[in-house]
């Protein structure tokens, strides 16, 4: 057996992922020491019980309360605990201290994302997070490295698998939202409470750490606008097939020129229409991809398993890895570039294309009231269809209307569908869905 | 703006991707300099003839004939020239002198990788190809980074897309394969002299530099399997089509264990059929995917453009810039790890499924003869069906059968054909194809 450097790693939490990769660590120990060039030594685990039950057969001694003491000496510092506090002063305290910090902590780059490189790039110090964007699918040296010749000009990603999993099955089965998340929850797919998924929080996290490594630029994450699926229900997906589409949360982070000239970027999370041809729509069940658009390299995606523990962990070991080989290899740490620091623009600057569904009195003139407010209010139609709603809502002679826009700008266009709805021949706006991907 | 380091980097050949680097280096300059942490500047682009006209407008006094002058006290050498020599040459003389080496040489990494890679790390230099294997797709980082803490099981690539784009032109419009090439020559997708493509070289090159990634293990080219694509006609694709297929050229990439019960790996290139659910089977036109299966991190997915120049000056300015920031932090470079070193078996012990198309007499008791000489060369039978062709071959009663088999062992099983094809009922041999990616 070659004989290499030991490097020290502390792991911290053992959860689902935790436990995988102090798992995998153990089993594989040989394997990754050919690929580091060093000993990567499992120095302990820090965790609120020692006591509690976990996942994988991890001998109790490795376990730790005192996350502070197992970090001093630490070559190579793995945050898995979540949440903000205590893994920021932990991971400041490792970086400090000379580490190299390995974390999937979404939550906390997109708060505290700067403040953690920063810390880094003083010390020359690196933070690797591959596992925080989009599970085990490589994504983040994609962007950081092999495109940073290039000029991303777009990102459409799918990367909440929860929601993905509860779209796919609402697209492919005719169910309703409330169905088919009570059965995700069943299934362990969904958290008891799913708001960080429904409501599109963890998709914007993921946005703004995206979004910050494609323009280099710092996102913070109240920048991003963030819309989540729970409005979507069976009508909308059945309209949405009808036309050739399929509704989609996505993430999208936009290079885009503002009124004044200027480079800017856009970063918002909705439900979107996505055509059916896009490569997007064939991601199904609870699968990620990341779809980017560069100049140069021209349209790429990325695919694979959103989530899980051992997905996840995969990306972390890669991480560790790497650290690993920057550690022996010497040198200082690379730190985010955020030299461009384009300003985020608000969702009301920007354009996109939108299908908007009305239920409308099925009389003469209407169409024509409904044009005239489009028209004024710089919403240019590319296709119309109307279908009569028989007794819809208990009136009769209702008719529907599905309005495909051309490019509108958000502001005029949401500023359009008020005017609609106070216009007297509007009944009901039944659904506004911006269209991406066409 | 920032008073950045200058690093000079020798430009190597002006081709189509050569001329893209060359002009995307200079209108880029500011923003690769805050990418890079340094100022790239761009000493001069070794050509044969200083004369000859190029894609992009440059500077006359930029070129040069004298390679080894202009390699003298550069940073970085980008070597786009293509072939052995004096490719091959100039780069380990860029490596002795200290530089980085940025190549998208497939043809050299396959056949002198070891040697090369050998070179870069006596002097702890680096060298980076992420264009050397899927244009602009990233995928050597993913391989190579990402994926460091896992194990591939399997890859499965499209790597060549002038071949997808024949084989996906035949599938989408019923074409034969020599009137679909002389179009895609026509058009440019094509070599005149399309030889590399057609037969499989150049998918071949690249399988052997994923899978000495994948694997960690040095795959000379001549352990890769090749079979090109000149075989596959319209009856073949109808009849892939049919049964649910479609025809790719794939770059298979494999993780197995050996009748003595160690570790190896295949190495193979051929026309197999791919299920029409399986992610690859909607890579379209001339694009290029790589499906990567790993044990943690599941299915993932690289899609992307194949080539052209600008596709793949994306990828090598990618790697400059990684070689840049290298420069910059300081420390050696990070070599190929080779330490698995595992032997790469023929494809006579490689066991896949297969789709065996036989012309057969249509009397009774051929049936029983055929499925004899099969089980006799243990050839599992999964699916059969058998059709009348009427006057096939000018012989009135003749039947077709389509035998799709278990997974069986390739030697065993071209040893079954021979024997079929001997037998006395079998007509004639219409097809045997590989199943992957069910």
């Amino acid at each position: 057996m070659t004989d290499y450097r030991t490097l020290r790693v502390a792991l911290l939490g053992a959860g689902a992922v935790g436990s995988q990769v102090a798992a995998l660590l153990r089993r594989h120990a040989d394997e990754l020491a050919d690929r580091a060039e060093a000993r990567l030594e499992l120095a302990g685990i820090a965790v609120r019980d020692v006591d509690a039950p976990r996942e994988a057969d991890l001998p109790r001694e490795l376990f730790t309360t005192d996350a502070e003491t197992l970090i001093v000496g630490s070559d190579i510092v793995i945050e898995l605990m979540g949440g903000i506090e205590p893994a920021r002063t932990y991971i400041l305290q490792a970086l400090n201290s000379g580490a190299d910090v390995v974390t999937a902590n979404k939550a906390l780059l997109a708060t505290h994302g700067s403040e953690i490189f920063d810390a880094a790039d003083q010390v020359g110090a690196s933070v690797y997070y591959e596992a925080a964007a989009a599970g085990a699918i490589p994504i983040i040296r994609p962007l950081r490295d092999s495109l940073a010749g290039d000029r991303v000009v777009r990102i459409m990603g799918i990367v909440n698998g929860t929601t993905n999993y509860i779209l796919d099955r609402m697209d492919t089965e005719g169910a309703e939202f409330a169905d088919v998340l009570a059965d995700a929850q069943a299934l362990g797919y969904a958290e008891a409470d799913p708001t960080a998924d429904v409501e599109g929080y963890d998709a914007a996290q993921k946005a703004a750490i995206l979004a910050s490594l494609a323009f280099h630029t710092s996102v913070p994450l109240d920048a991003v606008h963030r819309e989540g699926i729970t409005q979507v229900d069976k009508a909308m997906m059945d309209a949405a097939r009808h036309a050739g589409y399929v509704i989609k949360l996505l993430a999208v982070c936009e290079r885009l020129t503002t009124d004044a000239a200027t480079e800017a970027i856009s970063v918002r999370v909705y439900p979107a229409l996505v055509p059916r041809t896009h490569p997007l729509a064939s991601v199904h069940g609870a699968n990620n991809a990341v779809f980017v658009q560069a100049e140069a390299a021209g349209n790429l995606m990325f695919y694979g398993a959103g989530a899980g523990g051992v997905q996840t962990a995969s990306a972390v070991l890669g991480d560790v890895v790497s650290a690993a080989r920057r550690h022996i290899a010497g040198g200082v740490g690379v730190g985010e570039s955020t030299r461009a620091n384009l300003p985020v623009v608000p969702i009301g600057h920007v354009t996109t294309r939108y299908q908007i569904t009305l239920e409308v009195d099925d009389r003469p003139g209407v169409l024509a009231t409904v044009a005239g407010i489009l028209s004024d209010g710089r919403v240019s139609v590319a296709t119309l269809e109307q279908t009569v709603v028989a007794e819809a809502n208990g009136h009769p002679g209702v008719a529907r209307l599905v309005i495909g826009t051309h490019r509108a700008r958000e502001q005029d266009l949401s500023e359009t569908v008020e005017r609609l709805a106070a216009s007297g021949v509007v009944e009901r706006v039944v659904s506004v869905l911006r269209v991406e991907g066409d």
